[in-house]
């Protein structure tokens, strides 16, 4: 069924939703005829189950038949932290974040960073609509935020005001991270780092273990800086029955 | 540490090993130096503690130390079996494929397929090319061995003859993947059946369903055709206990 973006819109109670714009065009494009069924996502999280009533080049109007939570949205809310690898590694990242179902993004600049961003803040429109793109095509119900931290405190306060704080980390004492998973049920919240290519420095991991943060590993396989986050989020949705 | 495959060598019961041509390159490259570590991979699961003893450009002589199994290998052995998608998605499905613990990928033409390939078995030394780099990288035990399956009825006779069967599917009546691995446990060797751009035909999943196979659903966020291998085999080593 087509599916559409609202940000920021509040359908609530009202009985219809006029779409304008490139979105109307789009409804054009796709032909839909008067009576076929369009959903209109919030960006909130709710889906707005509409049929069209008409439609042309510069508006729709759509009667509101009912309005359901998004099934895309998993019931945890995963902020993942990365340091900022190079080039068309943070495209990845974000579209595969997006897809395994993270909540937002946040990049950042760590002592072994290989990427040098003149202006990380310049960049963030592109990502943002890397998200965005992402979240129309896997049905998401929000539009993952991609943000930038600007040093690594801001990074670990991000990290601990969640539930469950995790780091994930390549050699040193480190707990296995299904174990800290299973032994945190009912969490709603989750933040996990990542680090870049070349891995996180001795004292980042050690300022997390003091922050509180949860040092874990991921097995003994070393996964690449732009697979960590997916494997991470996936195995979050998994434990948190959101893959099912 | 330096790590090395020898591919088909059985050093068990010798006390040296002789590594030759670009591996014996690579120790002069690395600058190692005598009594210096080097692991060598069988490519059979076994790593070979050694110590270096000699090396030049031509040969490196290695003290073999010990044996031990391959931390990087998972207890499960799982088969990816892929319709074949477009262009580079294929290589990446190979990498991270592989960096997820696969133990073999399968790639083959089904009905939605746009890939049109020429002759997929000039593509094959490619593609396993790709995937003893990733092996390398990540520090598996195994080159996972990428094949081509001729026709449809190969792939689900392949699926079938694992202790656990899976086609992922985003339509219809699907069991939830973690249900289906929970009520599955010891199990050792798996198949994952994913899909092209288009996604499968429903005859496509009736045949696999009359197979045997469990028809599964890995949530409601619809992922693309590269993210379902990586998203199953980290669903698959999570509940296995491979993700610790």
């Amino acid at each position: 069924m087509a599916r559409f973006f609202m940000a920021g819109t509040n359908l609530l109670g009202s009985p219809t939703a006029i779409i304008r714009g490139r979105d109307a065009e789009h409804i054009q494009v796709l032909r839909l005829r008067p009576g076929e069924d369009v959903t209109i996502c919030d960006t909130q999280g709710s889906d707005y189950k509409c049929r069209l009533v008409r439609a042309d080049k510069e508006e729709a109007e759509l009667e509101i038949i009912e309005v359901v939570p998004c099934k895309g949205e998993p019931s945890v809310s995963v902020t993942v932290l990365c340091g900022l690898p190079k080039g068309d590694r943070v495209d990845y990242i974000i579209q595969k974040s997006v897809e395994a179902g993270a909540h937002d993004i946040v990049f950042f600049k760590s002592a072994r960073c290989i990427a040098r961003p003149e202006d990380p803040y310049k960049k963030l429109e592109r990502w943002n609509r890397i998200s965005e793109e992402a979240a129309k095509q896997c049905g998401r119900g929000i539009i993952p935020k991609v943000s930038w931290a600007e040093d690594y405190g801001e990074v670990l306060n991000t990290a601990v005001h969640k539930d469950l704080a995790l780091f994930m980390y390549e050699t040193g004492e480190r707990e296995p991270l299904n174990r800290v998973l299973d032994s945190n049920p009912g969490i709603t919240s989750v933040s996990v780092i990542t680090g870049p290519e070349g891995g996180f420095d001795a004292y980042e991991a050690d300022l997390a273990r003091l922050s509180g943060l949860h040092i874990c590993s991921m097995g003994e396989r070393i996964l690449r800086c732009e697979t960590a986050p997916v494997v991470a989020l996936t195995a979050i949705m998994y434990a948190t029955g959101n893959l099912s």
